[in-house]
């Protein structure tokens, strides 16, 4: 059986649930064809750990928080991530650091040092695939290896791979999507009758919402979506700010209400359209669906993304949007792909 | 590229519908890397027409029902199904003849020569799936061919290669969907207030449903699809009349009006789940579905299916789920996972 040494950068929740799928549950992978080991661990909170042979994950998982890797062979209380990731014995580095929405950083230098150095790439992290997808993907082809970052639009739900994959041979006019869980939860608690500052913080109550919910419900979450779908499914060569954004911040009780009474539903649709003259127009807004459109239906904090195409109409994938184990998923589904491919290569 | 020699056994709606893609987008498939010829074509009645160097398409989709093959070069009035299917040059038949929901027969004969004979076999046929399709994959598996047959369950919409393929390390623990337009469309006009009989006719006027709507409102249309998803997701090993059926001819206006002051929604609902002791249970029986769940909110002749996984929950496809351009697609996706095996093949 292959084994894939990993690299995880950042120790957060989805780095710590993937961590512990791969200590309680070897089966799970083995029945894929490989086992996962992790060989290097970086975090700011923590510092870095490398340790050739294998990590015990079942130690660094019981470290409290503000505890440190340093006194540990191979620890330091420095993430020193470059020299982790360029010089670690990984084979696949596992990005999932926090997303600036500016410039991507620190995940962009992240997956070019590891691209540079020979080693796959798997991220959850948006920040560098809306704003450098296309520069990272082209020098990872250059370099015989793979960069692959299903998470990054609607965490573990299948979402740039069924695209790619499952429709094979049709013609995709158009992708609209409800991405962000949040703002879809608000917009059905208005429904029943909130406010939408009550709904904003019954979503924080309940764990949905950041402390600060301006991304999630002024729309720029949902627009650096939008650039990953556009670029990776359209062929676009678009930047988040050429996304025209409107979020859901002057939606009113009355609006809401109005619209139900017409049998119509306000949610925050991301689109990418292919235009008749085969420009792409790639909007954020809200927009009162009809009941019968295939996203009207999405309730609570659920995503879901549709497909227009000229032979199949619409096609239309759900589920989960987050979450530390659904996000973690996506980085399986990510080295499954990296697994295929690396077969792929031995056989040729 | 790779020319694939295609052999259409049935030249109904479906086999008519890839036929004329044929004809007049080959650079649809071209852009999958592959030319597909139609080397001989049967029908009950047009006969059998075989044409090595490749059938001219706009010539016998020309021709009006009622006419025949018989005469033309290569030709016969008979549809002479197993000599064309074991010795026509194709490497690829396309059986799309009706479903025999008792012993699944011509196709389950059809198949069998195909894959003797060394061909692939693609098909959107239920019956062969539903009531032999372990034996028949076995007998591919063991004369080096593919059996592929996406769209048995839900037209073009991706289902069964979806589940083996996007959901890869997930345990899946059941499915439900929504498999049947017809009886869908009907709970929905209900809904709207039609009495039962009401929406069917209109549904038979609209060409949704068939003249003898039995198989669509009684349940055993979604029997079979039930049964292949059991056998082939949940590696049960069921027939289709192990599946507990009750149809929707029993629900009334008022079960509907009542659900819906409730918040709830009657579906008809095809389900396979492993229970806890580890075996399966599969059912077609109308539900009355919460507002919440992910089938709720599908519309209209709309098909669905949710998967429940342990990493991600509910994930949930729709799309169409009849139509002879959609199916015809199921046939295409087929033939590219045809082309992925044969080109494995090559390289390896």
């Amino acid at each position: 059986m292959t084994t894939y040494n990993l690299a995880l950068i950042g120790f957060g929740g989805v780095n710590r649930a993937l961590a512990e799928l791969i200590r309680d549950e070897p089966g799970r992978f083995a029945s894929l064809g490989f086992e996962l080991r992790v060989v290097a661990i970086t975090d700011l909170a923590f510092g870095s750990l490398v340790q050739g042979d294998g990590i015990d994950l079942a130690s660094v998982l019981a470290m409290p928080r503000g505890s440190s890797f340093e006194g540990l062979p191979g620890g330091s209380p420095d993430p020193r991530n470059e020299d982790v990731i360029r010089n670690s014995p990984a084979d696949v580095v596992v990005e999932a650091t926090f997303t600036s929405p500016i410039d991507g950083e620190p995940a962009v230098s992240h997956v070019k040092w590891a691209i540079e150095s020979g080693k796959h790439v798997v991220t959850t992290n948006k920040g560098p695939v809306a704003l450098r997808g296309q520069e990272l993907s082209t020098l990872a082809a250059e370099n015989g290896v793979r960069f692959e970052y299903e998470g990054a639009v609607m965490s573990g739900t299948p979402v740039i791979r069924l695209a790619q994959k499952m429709l094979g041979g049709l013609e995709l006019n158009a992708v609209q999507g409800i991405l962000n869980g949040t703002s879809n939860y608000v917009l059905g608690r208005m429904e029943a009758g909130l406010g939408l500052d009550e709904a904003i913080s019954e979503a924080q109550d309940l764990g949905f919402a950041e402390a600060d919910p301006t991304a999630d419900i002024g729309g720029s979450d949902v627009r650096l979506k939008v650039a990953i779908l556009a670029n990776e499914l359209l062929d676009a060569n678009i930047r988040p700010s050429d996304v025209e954004t409107t979020g859901i911040q002057d939606i009113t009780s009355d609006d809401v209400a109005q619209a139900l009474a017409g049998g119509l539903r306000w949610k925050l649709i991301g689109e990418v359209r292919r235009e008749d003259d085969g420009s792409i127009a790639a909007t954020v807004q809200p927009v009162a669906l009809p009941a019968g459109h295939p996203l009207a239906g999405i309730s609570g904090a659920t995503n879901a993304v549709s497909f227009t195409t000229d032979l199949l109409g619409a096609v239309t994938v759900s589920g989960p949007g987050a979450g530390r184990v659904e996000t973690a998923y996506a980085l399986i589904s990510d080295i499954i792909a990296v697994d295929e491919f690396v077969q792929g290569a031995v056989r040729a």
